[in-house]
């Protein structure tokens, strides 16, 4: 992979589902749903925090499990977006987010056009071929089993590199 | 494997255990069931809903897991079928489909006969040999993982180029 | 493995965890569990019933998510039997049942005992060492992942060519 | 790996998730959890208290669903732990154990610093680089995969073996 300057990122928008999870849904008799997360994922954003990133996660349905999930990391969570790329555009409007300073973690077909817009558009190890197409860094593990961990020791490291370089 | 027209595939049948799942049933104190499913699935049959072509379960038990599954994925279901030929071949005559236009996805030997019965009988990559040996096509992703998605990407295609020869 | 001749096989006795299932357990808050099985499974016992093999379950505890499963099954189980060996030999004096017509099916080292005293003792894949070498025949597959039906399917077939020599 | 003579073991502490799980939670609708432990674990348990080794988890976050897995296991369980290392300590004084008799056996790098408070710092198969860094000793099987059993029989044998030699 491309020798890519990650100091720069001052956001970190993640989908959820099969990034935080391994993209399996746990379906009950009620229609209850579950979700399989990683533990070692808590590590990861709590570094991207002590660097002063900021994280968000971004979520094309609704759902209470989603939910459940960021409440627990206190990750801020945006759902019910059908059009990911266009909710990303307003909240960067809103916040004053300048988009090359982004990067965004997907893994499937509906995360391509947000990718597009970001700075650092990124893919797990497991995602479809076409978002590791459009992705400039790809993690090694898979989604819901560390990814999220190794991506923001990645952005980390380079933020610690870069400030170690001045 | 031989080259297959899809193009004329006008009704997707699926099996459900194996196919959606990984034909794991996850059992709790009192008998209540939760199957493992894969959020990737849902695209696959956008992608067959686009391309006109209709799609259904098709269950030997009674479940309400199954239903439930079914009604997040907005898929007709048919439920309660020991035999599954039965219940197809009186579906058909019911809703005037012709036979070798369906196509059938399994993954277990009670689904012999009915894939003896369509156009394309299909298996998933972890079905029984048995299944397998019955079917003209095979997905290279096992039942839960993606497998379903595969086949109605697959399907779709072949629609997208027949309509482009023309 | 040596050629043994499993048409004398006149009773199947389980053990459940890491059989029927991969030997996880999953534990809520309250302490509620939930275990992983197979749908594949149910068609290995039904080929047994076809053969008038007799079928059950010797669970070390009490638990209610091995009852649950049993229903479903239509399984007889025995529960609450720290000495599997002697609940086993009670049964075979109050059912007169011979025990060298008897296959046991185990995975871990609380089966040793029991496996030295039936005719047929059965590990499955992932078995614990002591287990694989105290047993006669093992599956290829893991339990959980369709080890039983395995079983059952060399069973079944040991009856019906047997019954075709004659 | 060194021949390490852990029949000086005295207490066993245990980071639970990913020593007694596979690191994952899997979470629902209302953000209750559940995690998935290995049955195998709990012989592990039981050969080190008969041979009057004493064991603990010691768990970072108060937790519901590992207070229930450790009443299962009749395991004691500290929770609530941010600083393992010094809660640790305090646990030694209070209950006059020589830290050079305990192993400590962790997967992340929260278990770091009570790591090189201990004689025998112990990493799952499946832990983090840094903790397999800083133990003496890697079980071969992963976190909620028999580790903890693995590494109990280690113990238990090294005591049976002293226990001969004398």
């Amino acid at each position: 992979m491309p020798n890519i300057d990650f100091s720069k990122t001052r956001l970190v928008v993640f989908d959820f589902d099969g990034v935080f999870t391994d993209n399996a849904v746990y379906t009950d008799e009620n229609g209850k749903e579950q979700v399989r997360c990683s533990r070692a994922d808590g590590f990861g954003l709590q570094l991207l925090r002590k660097a002063n990133v900021d994280t968000l996660v971004l979520s094309t349905e609704e759902n209470p499990v989603v939910s459940a999930r960021c409440r627990k990391l206190k990750l801020e969570c945006i759902q019910g977006c059908p059009d990911k790329a266009a909710a990303f555009k307003e909240l960067c409007e809103l916040r004053a987010i300048k988009p090359e300073t982004v990067a965004f973690v997907g893994n499937d077909i509906n995360d391509l056009e947000i990718m597009r817009c970001v700075g650092f558009p990124i893919a797990v190890a497991d995602a479809y071929p076409e978002v590791i197409a459009a992705a400039i860094w790809k993690t090694t593990k898979p989604g819901g089993f560390g990814a999220v961990r190794e991506f923001c020791e990645h952005v980390y490291s380079a933020k610690v590199n870069h400030a170690r370089s001045f």
